[in-house]
Order: structure tokens, then C-alpha cells, then sequence
């Protein structure tokens, strides 16, 4: 039987609607629908407004909880149910379908007013979900994201970025070519194991800060076109230590250093 | 045949030594057999001379590579057979079984010479060894670990410290007891939402850093004996932003900003 909520009439979840959330778990399958997935109430209720919701998917007691919401359709599912449409090992009490972002480029000299972030084939959906809600904490709008870089829209990134997707544009493009375009006094900062201590010099409150891949760093292409080469220092200096930090936590110490230099 | 490197003969790896070595995945089996298990020739190598290696298994590649290694049995295994003895979905072409260190407890007044982490009830494998690597990594040899915490000889948690494990010592033993035996001139830290900024105050060079769990923080027994409350400052202040960092991301910032002070 329908259930009646604020004069919505839900139909319940159909199989062929469970294969097609599912199916959301390949890049081929967003790219074609233009659509992501989000699931639990925290990641779903951040996305609204920030996306068109196309599809909410809850069982009763989430749409008892939460009427309000607005969405193109709605569907009601048992908790098992929602666990045969689920992409998690655990299913939540919502999930639902979002369109992407209308994928508009990030203005030319962006980073010649704010900070603003270059992922350079990051690729594990884990650090780039993570380094979405770490830019998403220190305020940076912006991540250029290299063509090698993982799909922001992937299921795992969705979730590891706790709704900062919702914050947080996300752009796609030749970093080297976007680099290459802009005004040559746009600082653009990049960590380097050979790098400047980022404690010993002025950081701006604008800019670019670029993150390379997890293996092999930035790019010898990218490289080139940094011209403020960052450390972060070890401590003691020069002790025998891990040989690098995973590339998120080294965005965490390197864009919570500009933010502490610039509050007054 | 049996291969003959440096003078040892090498046996194959058979099906039950194939059994017990998937067997370490399990938390009773490493308790009782005093054991853990690392893959890879970096985690490997990292490891030698700092835990006891029991058992050394290894592709004819490998050892032909490295001939100098020390452990109480060696096997050869072609890599498909290490397919069936690894836990890792894409096998290397060594795994190790290390005996565990000793378990000396840390001396009572250790905070009081030197900066140590806390771990309340960190239950996410991945955290725990990016904790240690950061750890690792700003000069902190020693972690002490709520019983909740996940146990650091987890096959995930020795594969995310990249090596760290071989540098900082890790104890599970009951904080609220510990933390209430130190002498109260010891500095105990922890990270609150409504805690001091991590930038008002001089941090010192020793003390005690509390990190809670992901989704808790700080336990409230153990929220009453931190007397350092500090803040990781979003920016701007006050802004629409995350609610949270993660853990590890958390632990980083706090870090460095400790070392970055210590540093005339």
C-alpha cells in the first residue's frame, strides 16, 4: 500500500530502481545519467540545495522523521530493501540520487583572489574525499582536479567527504595548461621533500596550493611550474622517520599553516 | 628442489604454514601465537631489527635480491602461492611473520620528558596507522592506546604505518588510570570544538596529546582530566563548514603545530 506523506503519494522502491542505484557505482553510469549517489541522513541532508535531488529513497520512519525534503520522486523501502540498493556494507534509513553540478569552469584568475587547491592524479577515493572536508574546514571554495585524479562523484569520495561536496566545487581539467594561464604573479605552492620550510617564509591568503599523487608526488610536467617549493619539516630535522606523510594529512598541515598566518 | 641462498637452505611454503599465516588476520590468533604479520619488501625491510622475524617467505626474486636478511625460517614461494598465504588483494613478493615486542609498559613519568600521543578508542585500522606515521614523522615514540583502540598489530593497521610501527611503541592500557597517575605538572592536551585555539597558547615540548574517536572524540571520563582544551580554528571562524576533521587529519595539524613551536 502507498504511503501518504504531506500529500506526497510514495510508491515503493522497484527492482529495476534498486539495479539502477546500484549501477551508480561506475564512472561509465554517472557520466551517462549525469547523476552520483549519496547515502545516510548526515551526506543526503547536506547535498540538498546544493544539488537537484532526482530520487530520495528512505524507509517510513526516515520520512516520518524528516518530511520536509524536496526531491523530483520518492520511494519508501524497508531496511532490507534499502540494503539490496545500497553501495555500503551497512545500509542506512535514506539514500538518494543527485544530478552533478552543471560542471561550469573555474574563472581564469580564481587564485589570484582566494586560495585555492590543485590535486594532481590523487587517486585513492579516500584522500580526495578527505582533502574535500579538509578544504571544506579551512574555507578553500576551490580543487582543480587533474584528469588522472579520482572521480569526486564516486561513491566512497561522496561519503569520505561527510557533505563537503556540497561546499566544495570541484573542476576537472589540464592543470598544466591552467597553470601555464595564469598571471605570473599568482603565487602557485607545491610540497616538496626538498622544499622550503613552510614555517620560514610569508604565505599569502591566495593562491594555488598543488597536492601530487600518492606514489610519485607532483608531476615533473607541474613541477616546473611551481615557484614556491614547501617542506614540511620532520622533527627532529633530519631523524630517521617515515620518508613522506600520506597526501591528505600533508594537505591538513599545509593549509592549516596559511590560515593560521592569515588571521591577524 | 630446495633452493640454497647464503648457505640456508630454503623449503617451499607448505599448505598449513599457507593457513597459519592467513590465520594472523585474526585478532585471538596474533594474541595467542604472540605474532603479526607485515607483506611487502618496504614494510618488510622496515621492520627487520626491530621485532623478531620468525618466518620469511619470499619469491626466489626476492631473496636473490636481498640475500642478507635475518630470520628463524625462510620459505621460497612462487608469487602465486604467496597469492594464497597473503591478505593483501595484490600479493608482493615477501610477507614476514614478526614476533610482537615485549609489552614493557611505558615508565609512569614519560610524559613528563617528551611529547606523547593518547589514542581514546581510535577504531578505524587506517586511522591508527596514519596516527602512527604522523607520529613517526614529528619525532613521538610513543603512543598509548584506550583498550577500544584498534590493535595496532592488525594486518591494515602494519600496512598504513608505512614502517612506523618499527619506530614508535605502541601500549594498550587504561588512559583515565594512567593520565590520573601523572605528576599534575604534566601537560595533558586534547582537541574539544569549544576548546582555546591551537595558536593562543605556548604548547610545550613535553605532555600528553588525547585524541578520541571518530565519532565521539573524547570520552567524557577522560574529558575531565585533559586541562589543555584546544581548537583546530576553522576558516573563517564561525563559517558554514564541516562539522569535523578526521582524526588523523587532526592529529596532523596538532603535530605540527607542537613541533613548529619547539623549533627556536
Amino acid at each position: 500500500m502507498p504511503v501518504v506523506i504531506l500529500h506526497k503519494i510514495m510508491e515503493k522502491l522497484t527492482r529495476n530502481e534498486t539495479k539502477f542505484i546500484r549501477s551508480l557505482a561506475q564512472k561509465k553510469v554517472r557520466d551517462a545519467e549525469n547523476a552520483f549517489l549519496a547515502e545516510g541522513p548526515k551526506a543526503v541532508s547536506e547535498l540538498f540545495g546544493k544539488y537537484p535531488c532526482r530520487l530520495l529513497v528512505g524507509t517510513p520512519a526516515y520520512f516520518e522523521r524528516c518530511p520536509q525534503v524536496e526531491a523530483d520522486e520518492y520511494r519508501t523501502a524497508s531496511l532490507s530493501d534499502m540494503g539490496r540498493a545500497s553501495l555500503l556494507k551497512t545500509p542506512r534509513e535514506v539514500l538518494a540520487v543527485f544530478g552533478k553540478s552543471d560542471g561550469q569552469p573555474p574563472a581564469a584568475n580564481l587564485p589570484e583572489k582566494e586560495l585555492c587547491l590543485a590535486l594532481d592524479a590523487v587517486q585513492d577515493p579516500g584522500n580526495l574525499g578527505t582533502i574535500l572536508r579538509i578544504a571544506d574546514w579551512f574555507g578553500i571554495r576551490t580543487a582543480l582536479c587533474s584528469p588522472g585524479t579520482a572521480d569526486v562523484y564516486a561513491p566512497k569520495v561522496v561519503q569520505a567527504t561527510m557533505g563537503a561536496i556540497g561546499r566544495v566545487r570541484v573542476h576537472y581539467l589540464d592543470l598544466g595548461d591552467y597553470i601555464a594561464s595564469l598571471a605570473p604573479s599568482v603565487p602557485v605552492y607545491g610540497t616538496f621533500l626538498d622544499g622550503e620550510s613552510l614555517y620560514a617564509g610569508r604565505l599569502t591568503p591566495n593562491g594555488l596550493v598543488v597536492m601530487g599523487n600518492e606514489g610519485n608526488g607532483i608531476s615533473p610536467e607541474l613541477a616546473r611550474l611551481v615557484h614556491r617549493r614547501l617542506l614540511i619539516p620532520s622533527y627532529p630535522a633530519l631523524s630517521e622517520t617515515s620518508e613522506s606523510l600520506n597526501v591528505a594529512v600533508a594537505t591538513a598541515i599545509v593549509c592549516a599553516e596559511f590560515r593560521r598566518q592569515a588571521v591577524p
